[in-house]
């Protein structure tokens, strides 16, 4: 009997294919739920449950918390990347090693096929049948949603066929929670003038305070809260718990999808922006004006291929290599005051903060240069306009 | 007699200048202030004033502040240009237009020299002597300031040996006032580690309710609000006038100087940042992604260039060739909500509006194309890693 | 009936497909061949007969030579496009202007389909879908050689058992000549360590001596040839007729096609070489650092997506104002020396040359700047990095 | 007494700064040459003796020349770097290394001053200045020949005045020579229409047949010739004298100097040419798309840097980061025909060859995807196309 392995969320989707893999196709079907640092014990548990209630061969939940980190979010948070000048890749860069997990599991276990419960219309689709592709190109892809454009009435239907009956009521708001962030689809992101009502958000507000909170960074690495030194995934949780009760790190992305559609999700991201936003002011500090120019450029690349689900392409090796390296310096604390709904960048202490350099101090006459030295470098910076304009205007 | 055009502002340095150049160089003094948007009526009088007490010859008040616009800023709307992620180039900008209505009045009356009373430690100094020696090259510039490096005292002193006896009390904070923004230094900002007080801002926060507006946009320029048509610089104006008392628009900036130190600066931007995110959000409902992505790497060079003083390289023209051709369809409205310290981009209008294509929906299967097609597009995107894989870890 | 447009060449492919299309598919055949530049009438005429013993319905020959010029070529010539440092997109770029014209001509025709001849493995065949898909989304594509995979054999069996009896001896190397090069794909091709011989280049070598040649430039686009003002179309066409004798332009491209695997092709281009070349060193000579520097970026880019049949996207019509607006002062003339298999650039003359003002000579010590000038301009340079290494160092 | 150590070459500007800085500026005068390839054991025992003949205290020759390779040479080979497509930066990065040589010899002798010969026209007083003042900011830096601006006559004079009587004949071309290529000035570079005659080139002609030359690259470094494993530094070398009686390798550079001015200047470079073109062929081979796409923007920019002697830029280092990484597959070797003024890139083998992987095969049709999957794939990547074109042209 050919083997499958599927990505399970227990939702009415997946739950779907189980049986349709199953019963439609001949499937021996195992299922797998991957954790980037969304699940605690008890949701994998009832995952196990919802698994064995359709009579799921074998469930298994994958646990690639710490290699998202390593591997990912560290190189989301060298680069500044935020898409479009806005999201962090809460979803994009999770579905890329979910996407991995899966496909190494099914590799080793010695599947026939690979599913997913992706729809036709997004980029998840797109993220999975790449990597699937890629790291097991000889199993089959198999995508029942995708490919069936049932409605839920219908997928409800079949469970109910297959003698699961349960209340599959629809969330107003779709939400999907991770390490790096969660996001967040409803009535509103199908508009294009709407913004997303309270209820809407994952975390409710419960400060009407101010709070001050340093975070400690470590070759670009955050590594502590408030003086506590944390791994960096724990600071991550920290900053999450401690921030996003102030309603901190809500907004909506909209951008280009990989199919070529634009598309527009809200999200909550409490931590990862506060970390990017931290982490980009100590750069400014500790770095020199073109690392900070070529970071840029090569984070927002870096930023739209781990999107667009592309990340095993080797520059994507390369660019690390760039930005782990300008990271050399990029140590010290960043204070930053926490307020309903935003957060305030005080300032930066750090060892290599070359504005705190004795050989040159802004707003202040330096015993480093004269007057006439800096007469003469506008001089000399003024000659190629001189010369076209001497050249073009006759 | 020789004739000086002095670059005047009214405070302790410029007055300084306007004595030395004429008791010690023997100038023929002009003085001549710009108005790039942040002085009223009253404050030329007033400047007049000043002018007439200190013996200068004659005062001017040079009106650039459509041209400004028009040349400068807005450009850096179409380029969304906020210089590292954050300053809206406030103060740079104004400069490079009054270094060139300076320089070419000083030519035009027939001026031996130019004075300026930029200090040796910041930007200033530089865009002032670059712009000077571009388009009057034949003109001395003198920096009494720079090259003299007088303590306070020293000045008031000066002055008051040649009768000149004001009271000359330095405010705490450094303000320079603009259409673009207003940059706030004091002794916050020379540290790395301290924020701005409450006290440091020019307009206090008078509002703790919420309010929306919403700003037009046409070919990428603002023409508007809440539904009124106006002029681009009276849309400026406007905004600032509704947003500024929410307390919107506040930051602080650290970047590096053209002289190779880094520099700290508060400024307060109300329109300017709003307008910008706005403009940037209405992009990225009608633009391409490899617009964006060129807008975006362009964008910053021509920020970069500007804030340097290097307006008048000819690479400026070609960049603003394209991000005019690019403003083609960014016509429509943005939605803001207001909120004290903050706002909120709603969502936008627009009849180029991607997103409401009929053509391709987000998050709903499409008419347009199949799963079939999306297996193929992954497929052959597939192909490259695939290869290299095969080939390279043999 | 329902009517299909067919891209026809004449050869075995396409006449196999013509066959195809009317016998097993009941469409009336309806023929186009696009002239880029590289058909003369007697081609013209030939091919009309070829579609007419094969009984299609009508045959037009659509002339876009000057198109592909304005269009397409003078912007290749501005950002001075050799894809991969070597190919000036001989090939990819006429492919798009030949999928341009036979969808427009097809939609105006009223046709229900269009048909072209491309197999599966290279990038014409997604250059053709892509345009088609875009310009006439409505029409249906059909392509028989691709879907159907015959071999050579089969399908002169095919036209055989149809009538038509021909001898479709395959040529050694496969030759596609335009008007911006000709492309030779052979067995050597196919390697990646043999080159083309001698025989396989379409012009072989007459010349051994050297002769020099003067183009000129008008805002970029080349507008004669030794001293006589010719038309950009004529000029090219005259420089192809000089140089291709002395066995200039030959090269081979290796690169990545669109979908995803490496390519290789010999391609002759005397003209756009010498072209592209001889304009790049007028820029040098007219154009400031920056200018230069951001033409090459956009310049690669925009090769890019032409290559990748991308040529109606957006952002192609923001670069072309930038790349337009660059060649305001690029004119003058190239002094070139042809040689056998190469050419020098000897040098140029234009009255916008940079490097010919009074205002900096090369080499000898200027007026316009002084010793001390030059040291204060590499002191102020020199400060970010004292400073870095001052804390840094620590 | 102070001492000074003066880069000294044995020419008329050095050997008159030499006396100068001993009898008009009281300086105990240390002098040094720097090998960065160019030297051989009689030209440096001859330098020694020209010290000694001016009075120099005592002369060093500092070699580092295989530090010039794996610090610099290398970086250009793996970046690819012709400043302005035809210069490998021969006389620009040996002056970089040069400059580093002295002032740390200068640092570490305890001198009190650094001097050069430079003019005030061109770019090695930048270079010098930059890096004397970052490495050794305490040293003072005397530039006699750019601060005094004397003619030949003046310093033949003077140097016979102390004594010095030596037939101080001009060469009719200024020759720089070192491991990295060969500068070459004269009358016609001074032009803008003139090339060089075949009297200037430093190496004459003496082949007028072909010849076959295999290169060996690992990691992207050249270690080999025609199946010798040689060092990088022994291949540049060998290759050179192979290559050069071809006359391989002679052009002319015209770029933007430091200072702002254009300059032109001829350079024979066999080797440099022939390996960065050689390696740019194989990375072709064996590199990704976007890894050749940045690896080419990242090299402009560092070539740019290293030529404007910016090359202590911490940037520069993370490029350098980049750029190594991407080397990991560069393995293999490239075969080169010889020609009189020309080689030809035949073809190259390596085991990382994308080109010749199984999975994928130019022109033919594959097993790995079938024509449907590039209609899927195309039709994806028409939809934004499509999108925009039906909401922007209602």
């Amino acid at each position: 009997m050919k083997k499958v392995v599927l990505a399970f969320s227990g939702g009415l989707d997946t739950s779907y294919c189980a049986i349709h893999l199953a019963k439609d196709l001949d499937y021996e079907v195992y299922s797998a739920a991957v954790n980037t640092g969304g699940f605690d014990a008890a949701e994998q548990k009832e995952l196990e449950q919802k698994a064995k209630e359709l009579g799921i061969k074998h469930h298994v939940c994958l646990d690639v918390e710490q290699q998202f980190y390593e591997e990912g979010i560290k190189y989301l948070i060298f680069g500044n990347v935020l898409k479009n000048h806005t999201y962090p890749l809460s979803v994009s860069a999770e579905r890329v090693f979910q996407a991995m997990a899966i496909a190494t599991y099914a590799k080793e276990m010695g599947a026939d096929a690979i599913a997913h419960g992706s729809t036709g219309a997004g980029n998840d689709q797109v993220r999975f049948d790449l990597i699937f592709n890629v790291i097991a190109p000889d199993l089959e892809i198999i995508t029942p949603i995708r490919d069936q454009k049932l409605s839920r009435e219908e997928e409800v239907e079949y469970l109910k066929s297959h003698g699961i009956d349960k209340d599959w009521k629809k969330a107003k708001y779709s939400i999907n929670q991770g390490l790096w962030g969660t996001s967040v689809g409803g009535a509103e992101t199908l508009t294009s003038n709407q913004y997303l009502p309270e209820e809407a958000w994952p975390t409710s507000i419960e400060h009407s305070d101010t709070q001050i909170v340093e975070i400690n960074f470590e070759k670009g690495e955050p590594v502590g809260i408030n003086g506590e030194i944390l791994d960096p995934v724990s600071t991550i949780k920290r900053l999450t718990e401690l921030a996003a009760p102030f309603g901190i790190g809500r907004d909506i992305h909209i951008g280009d999808t990989i199919i070529g559609i634009k598309g527009r999700v809200g999200f909550e991201a409490a931590a990862p922006l506060i970390i990017i936003e931290a982490h980009r002011l100590l750069e400014k500090h500790v770095l020199g004006k073109w690392q900070l120019y070529w970071k840029d450029q090569l984070g927002e690349f870096y930023g739209m291929l781990m999107h667009e689900g592309q990340f095993l392409d080797p520059v994507m090796r390369d660019i690390e290599a760039f930005l782990e390296h300008a990271q050399t310096h990029v140590s010290g604390k960043v204070i930053v005051k926490l307020e309903p709904k935003r957060f305030e960048l005080q300032g930066i202490e750090s060892k290599y903060d070359l504005m705190q350099s004795k050989a040159g101090q802004y707003g202040e006459m330096n015993a480093g240069w004269s007057g006439e030295d800096v007469k003469g470098f506008t001089k000399i910076l003024s000659n190629s306009l001189l010369i076209q304009q001497g050249v073009n205007d006759d």
